[in-house]
């Protein structure tokens, strides 16, 4: 289990170098290695870590699911999230790496990106691998 | 396998505790379960289950996809589900969850959420089991 | 590991014949199957492989990722490919098909599909299997 604070409302963690730490305290040599966030405002995916990037994709985040909108699910919750919940739906809340020799097979511009999407919050991530 | 009859054209049924059953039923102790479903117009995302919440994704993919919208493949075909297809193609068609003492591994809210895109039908949805 | 040739900037090809045969070379009799892409701008998901919804899927992408927008990715970078990147996180990275003795079990409509965002190029995708 990887435990991430993040600092902002909407950021981006790069947690590559966690989950290779997990894996090497790990048993599996070989296989597939699940990330999963246990949270329902956080999502995960596998692309490059570049900062104007990052930026580029929290702004079509904001385009396709506007902070400020009109949302059911905030009209009888103080905390209205809904932008978040929805935004983490978009992007899925799980990303699975293959696995050899007990390192991640990834390509040479792919890290796992952690989204926060409703923080500054403390955050847990498993992450969990099966053999082949 | 686990069949799901839905009762309208969209639709999100919570399928959480068929998916637990399936475990008991199973082997596998410990590893990653794939909930993967069959069809090419529905779609699997874990998110919260909140009736408000649902209705905030579903106007998310009408505003995304419109239903009405001048699609190709609905040309040539009678069934003119464009629609459907599309949006399953955003949510993807499956989730992937850590699995404990034949136990998924999930945060407070998580749900495991099946959308219906193209409905009513009989539908049915594969839970996978791999071991660590 | 699968290698692919697209002869496009954007393009889908169907894959799933490509990841049977790894199938049947592999050890693996019953499990999941990862088919993960190892780049930064292409993407996979299930659908129907239909020319006219495959133009539906992509006419999507650019209308809600347009190739033309002002992305801060693009401002210092000669590729200009932010819109790739985008429309790979929007798309995830990879599938997980379930296996039973050493065969995809997929839905009658559902073909594996990779796309090329960012095309022509050499691009690599690879496939691993856990068992169960």
């Amino acid at each position: 289990m990887i435990e991430i604070e993040t600092e902002k409302s909407v950021d981006v963690v790069d947690i590559t170098a966690l989950v290779e730490e997990s894996l090497q305290d790990g048993t599996v040599e070989n296989g597939i290695c699940l990330v999963y966030t246990l949270h329902t405002t956080t999502g995960l995916a596998v692309n490059e870590f570049d900062e104007a990037l990052i930026k580029d994709i929290l702004n079509l985040l904001e385009r396709l699911v506007p902070v400020g909108a009109d949302y059911l699910h905030n009209s009888y919750r103080s905390d209205g999230n809904a932008d978040a919940h929805l935004r983490a739906t978009l992007l899925g809340n799980s990303v699975m790496i293959p696995v050899e020799q007990k390192k991640l097979i990834m390509g040479t511009w792919q890290r796992i990106l952690f989204f926060e999407l409703d923080g500054p919050r403390k955050r847990s991530v498993c992450v969990k691998v099966a053999a082949n």
